[in-house]
């Protein structure tokens, strides 16, 4: 990586207002369809390694480390683009998910629990690959 | 509004993990261009006004206040859908947003600064209207 570049991934990280606990959220869209993929989070160090990587590296809260998307899985994002909002506390990760699977639930993406006025939730999308299928059986 | 509705609407928050500050994370997406317009949080009053009034209703953190998008610049968001993810804590929000601007600089979206590999960053959307325009001079 030439050093512009590195210089270039430093200069952005420092415009971003990471919260008390080093972390921004971030949010993956699907880079072709729009389709809101995910939301987790970054620190420094994810951001950092995903412009250096051209994956999503996130930060998971619950395990309290880097997690570079699809090491278990497979299902990997290529980053096209990455934005951050206007002010800071918040990035827009355009990718292209590959597997087309972003759930660990097996669905393309997160969101496939939706209000209903009549139901209260409905799921709206399919599950595309059984879990036990991306992450091995029990 | 029907009672359904309103069991509805509680039935849908009772699934929300708001964190320990009682947030969630909120997308705001262009129903029809599927564009990222914007991240914001709301608490449960929040949600359920949203879903009674049908626009969107934030919680503003720094004003600790509800917030009702658009209140004073008339750029008010109306909901088309409302959905949560996998592990219930984040919301995505299909909307049309009053005036095609989301963000208080002027822009469509909030999500304007791109990461560049040789300026660090650059600006990737026009101001559509003067922010003093929008919210009155000084």
């Amino acid at each position: 990586m030439s050093n512009t570049a590195t210089q270039a991934i430093s200069d952005f990280i420092a415009q971003v207002k990471f919260n008390d606990k080093g972390l921004v959220t971030t949010i993956a869209q699907d880079a072709e369809t729009g389709e809101v993929l995910m939301l987790a989070w970054q620190n420094a160090e994810s951001l950092r390694l995903t412009l250096e990587k051209g994956e999503m590296v996130y930060f998971s809260r619950s395990r309290q480390a880097l997690w570079h998307k699809g090491e278990t899985s497979g299902h990997t994002q290529t980053v096209h683009q990455l934005a951050i909002d206007c002010d800071g506390d918040a990035v827009l990760a355009k990718v292209t998910q590959r597997g087309g699977i972003a759930c660990h639930t097996g669905r393309k993406s997160c969101f496939y629990r939706e209000f209903s006025s009549v139901h209260g939730m409905v799921e709206n999308a399919p599950v595309l690959k059984n879990p036990k299928e991306i992450y091995g059986a029990d």
